[in-house]
């Protein structure tokens, strides 16, 4: 039983403190002190050549003089004098060392001799080396607090670091929101005892529900991966090194290579390793792991008197992928009576000031069984939220802007093993991380609402209007029968393209509705015959006005151009690469009006793809001016025509020089 | 001067507590309480009919019966006495009104009526209102705490709130930082007063430096623009309602229509306004603005004690476009003799265990003239953090881990108007956003580390090794001359396409190696000759075989298809689509061996363009049993060619069946 290895640090009978002190400003002082107020159960040996007694214990000069079985050993003198320290300890029959000191791989060549010198000596006598250059460890469990600073709480989430502050600061963090940790480990310069080791030792602890890890580079990638496949207790990773200047930075600190961190990445999501990207996360995730109960689903109901942090966790909720779902008409039901007439009846449920325990309590209880998860956002001090949850349900608890009230009421649930979250963001994205992908919905779209009671230009109009007003369109004619649109390929020249012409139907694409690159006359017959027949099929109430039969146009970079109107704001214009750009990974840039050429000008320097335009890898760079222009026409269009509602130029191809609008599609109010 | 319109609000002489109370649990009470306790300095007079003295102050039944001039009042009794109140008001002379009631337009029609009646009679009058339905406000420097929770302490920042719980929120953690701020508004439901009069007020108000304003929907757009151009003062906005749940539930909660989001942002950039996307981003940035000196440019210097604090600084600052910059030479030997031999001499500046007070001082002062910041990182409480750092230098400090050494040291800093930041994470994003994105370096990448004493196979025998290993290539023969290259493209029928070949040319249409759709004899006769001449300009050195004559493959989506090895984890395959969307979006998958075909399957599926794979918008669906045997393909290559370092099949054309290799480079060790 691997996990067995380690025993003897987190559960010794007996600790010798080698380079104890009686001087309080010392580590030597602080770490005995730790042990004896965290009121270690076994017996404490200080080591001090100089001293008689510290804190009231017996110091002896070795630990080969200490007369009973020592089980650990923490060691906080001078780098030079520990092999000879382990080796005493190897000797007395010392199961593990802490090491504490630093000045060993970390400090240049002397120091990593020095430490491979003490590992020899720790293999020899069968020692096993925590540390060096550590801040120790600590299981509130036994209790044994072999670090600092003295934290006493027993809670859920094992921490180990490979920096002493990264732990500390999660240390701190559960021992502020009083919600303890099952250990800590620092592990320093990992000499011996490593990551791996310790999450096996976890694994194992009946303590710990979570295993929290900050890493900078796994020791041995094959032990690593091989510890994740077995691994059945949830695993929180922040590894740091992420970017180029990181990971020099992580190799110099740990003076070992480190993986490409997308590697990292990958591993962790093949594992369903929790990968947290700041220590806020980490801290975040490690604690709703410990204390949520993983949902059942996405659907989520935030009840609140706070309309607006109930906006924020819709927000957010919406981001990640949770379903903000409306109230069923039967919950809406049940709740008439319970919560005031002017309440918001909706998800977010907003109970309004009005709001008491009595009635959270019964809308809580309510709405249990309709959603996955109830978010709980609490704001005024005005009803005792403790008194309101209900520990070991699907409960997100939420608390912020309640001042000393807030605090007090978060240390009460935390108490209960309630986890409180600071804010609605920290909260809802530490839920979203413990719902699988697959349940989440599709992160939500920014979109215009779309107006009622629309016409669509037809497109042989919408290229004529846009001409009208100086844009270069894709050379077309109108044909409504097959034999015209033949004659007009003959004299367009083949290949041409044809669209369905309606002016009911939005998404041509979607139903067949344009074909490119046809090469004879039987191919353009054919194809009008089957976009007419598939348009009618898929919109049986279309009116078709025939095809438009077009030249194709030479490959160009695809382009969208397009104007809306914001119901409060008016008239917008949009720009973006046509394609995926835009629609996955929506790369656009918007403007109010009015637009200037110096605005427009930004606009497209604004998306992400703009290199494209400069002529990236090779490729032509393309008119820019053109492109403003195209963008200050629709702004005039905009102003000049307001029953012009939306225009949709997709695609435009931009050249060397000029535009040309292929598609376009115009809405009138 | 618009803004003295809001003074007797935030300087009274005089206030009335209309709806003052004695029982302690009422807010009429606790807005008395907190005027008093608060250290209101003018007088003040509790209106209640029901009571003589509360909190020993003389109560009125009627504002009227005051025998002086009344300059505000605070309105806390039931909606339906409002308007009557205001009368009474108007009467006495007084100018502005804080009404706190609740029960008006948030709380359905007959609210809306008595909301209405109340500003119309305001109006009459010439009072102005704050609210209804708002948590009052709060300016410590008169001072006046007409609002809850009590708070005393002067700031620079002022806050607007349209929702009371997250404007409270913020005067909370500003008050437990021990900022304090410059002035406190709830906004409520807007009945006179809006965000852009507030914003116009704090604009003049030489109390405050920064405005922070939280907003579910601006009132009058066109003001609102307006007030965004002449604005001096940095403005902080936390916008809500981004999503389409999120904007639902704020037209819900103002009752008002809410512009796009999107504008949102368009218009903040235009204007220069930060936009926070969390409460927490909204402190960061406020505080941050507040207290911190813009730096002159993006090089920065993390100086520390806590090696993997100071890594996760590093990443976030790469990420957010700092420059960590390497320590100049010149600074590098001044401070040797400074700091300890076995300190990290980097940047990140590791000063060990060792460091103290004056080590830290002496870095500082030496370090200041190299660089735009210094990232000052305490974690142990080892030195007195607030002894080191320099007031109103461009210091960013941040301070995690020291418990309540910490926390004591951070309010020392505050007191001495020195923001300390709780995470590097925060601190440096908070940071990043001071600095104009034109002086900021581009994201850094995910890199690979390039080996060195590679050699690149030559493409001609790159398609022969694929082919014998399974990949279909497309059709391909190599010339060594023009003739030969015409007389191939006469076998291949035209058009073709021409690739250089070279071992030592890595990438190819960088130095025009790659000539696409060529139609006819004179045209490959002349690329042949351009390519290899540009060749020869562009790589002197250059070994050029010649050309490889390729057919055009038909238009298929573009994929890369990529083996790669790590130092630390070993062979790594790589997948995503072509183009743009791997090189600006960076949307790749990873996974280290041993590849089975359900990973390989995850892998292709894990990417943001994978929509493109299933036959987005129309086009087909592509062969991913065919992508997947190619993944396999790599894997199985890394695992039998040890000397095979690298290959990028960049593009392959998928179809609705089958791959086909377009373009590979092939890199040996």
């Amino acid at each position: 039983m691997p996990a067995r290895k380690l025993w003897s640090f987190f559960h010794p009978s007996s600790v010798a403190v080698i380079g104890a002190s009686e001087s309080p400003d010392k580590l030597g002082h602080e770490i005995l002190k730790n042990l004896v107020q965290g009121g270690f159960p076994g017996a404490l040996y200080p080591i001090n050549p100089k001293s008689e007694r510290i804190l009231g214990l017996t110091c002896f000069k070795n630990v080969k003089e200490i007369p009973d079985n020592v089980e650990m050993a923490v060691i906080i003198i001078p780098a030079r004098f520990v092999p000879g320290a382990i080796r005493d300890c190897g000797e007395k029959g010392v199961k593990g060392v802490v090491i504490v000191t630093g000045g060993f791989s970390e400090a240049g060549p002397e120091g990593e001799a020095l430490q491979k010198e003490a590992a020899a000596v720790a293999a020899e006598y069968g020692v096993r080396i925590i540390g060096p250059n550590c801040q120790g460890i600590n299981n509130p469990y036994h209790p044994l607090c072999a670090s600092w600073p003295l934290l006493t709480r027993k809670g859920r989430v094992a921490i180990i670091s490979q920096s002493g502050t990264v732990g500390a600061a999660m240390m701190d963090w559960f021992s502020e929101e009083q919600l303890g940790v099952s250990s800590f480990v620092s592990l320093g310069n990992r000499a011996d005892v490593d990551e791996i080791d310790l999450i096996e030792y976890f694994e194992e602890d009946p303590n710990t529900r979570v295993i929290a890890v900050y890493l900078e580079g796994v020791k041995d990638p094959v032990r690593f991966q091989n510890v994740l496949k077995t691994l059945t207790k949830p695993l929180v990773v922040l590894k740091s090194g992420r970017t180029p200047g990181g990971r020099v930075a992580a190799e110099s600190h740990t003076k070992s290579l480190a993986g490409a961190d997308a590697i990292y990445s990958s591993l962790f999501r093949r594992h369903g390793v929790y990968r947290a990207d700041t220590i806020e996360e980490f801290y975040d995730l490690a604690k709703g792991l410990a204390y949520l109960k993983p949902p059942a689903g996405n659907r989520i109901l935030f009840i609140t008197t706070s309309g607006g942090s109930a906006i924020l966790a819709t927000d957010a909720a919406e981001q990640e992928g949770l379903n903000v779902s409306p109230l069923p008409p039967e919950l809406a039901e049940q709740l008439k009576g319970v919560i005031p007439a002017h309440a918001i009846h909706a998800n977010p449920l907003d109970l309004t000031g009005d709001a008491n325990a009595k009635m959270f309590h019964e809308v809580i209880q309510r709405a249990h069984p309709h959603y996955d998860t109830l978010g709980i956002i609490f704001g005024d001090p005005i009803v005792d939220a403790s008194q309101v949850v209900t520990a070991n349900a699907n409960e997100l608890i939420i608390y912020l802007g309640g001042a000393d009230v807030e605090r007090a009421e978060k240390l009460k649930m935390h108490q209960m093993d309630i986890p409180v979250f600071p804010t609605p963001e920290r909260a809802v994205r530490t839920l979203a991380q413990l719902i699988p992908p697959e349940m989440k919905a599709e992160r939500a779209k920014h979109t215009f609402p779309v107006a009622k009671g629309r016409s669509q230009m037809g497109l042989y109009d919408s290229f004529k209007f846009l001409e009208s007003r100086g844009f270069d369109c894709i050379f077309s004619r109108s044909a409504d029968s097959p034999g015209k649109a033949v004659h007009l390929a003959h004299q367009l020249g083949f290949p041409v393209c044809l669209k369905i012409d309606s002016p009911d139907i939005l998404h041509k694409s979607d139903c067949g509705g344009v074909r490119l690159n046809l090469q004879s006359a039987r191919d353009v017959r054919s194809a009008y015959s089957e976009m007419t027949a598939q348009a009618h099929a898929c919109y049986p109430d279309a009116k078709i006005n025939g095809v438009i039969v077009s030249a194709m146009a030479s490959p160009g970079l695809e382009l969208i151009l397009g104007m809306n109107r914001d119901p409060q704001f008016g008239p917008v214009v949009i720009f973006g690469l046509g394609g995926i750009t835009v629609e996955l990974f929506r790369d656009i840039s918007m403007r109010l009006l009015p637009l200037d050429r110096k605005e427009a000008l930004a606009m497209i320097g604004e998306i992400k793809a703009a290199p494209l335009l400069k002529g990236y890898r090779g490729r032509q760079k393309v008119d820019e001016e053109a492109i403003v222009d195209g963008l200050l026409k629709l702004a005039q269009i905009a102003e000049e025509h307001e029953d012009i509602v939306e225009i949709d130029l997709n695609p435009i191809f931009a050249y060397a020089e000029g535009i040309v609008v292929v598609d376009a599609r115009i809405l009138k109010a």
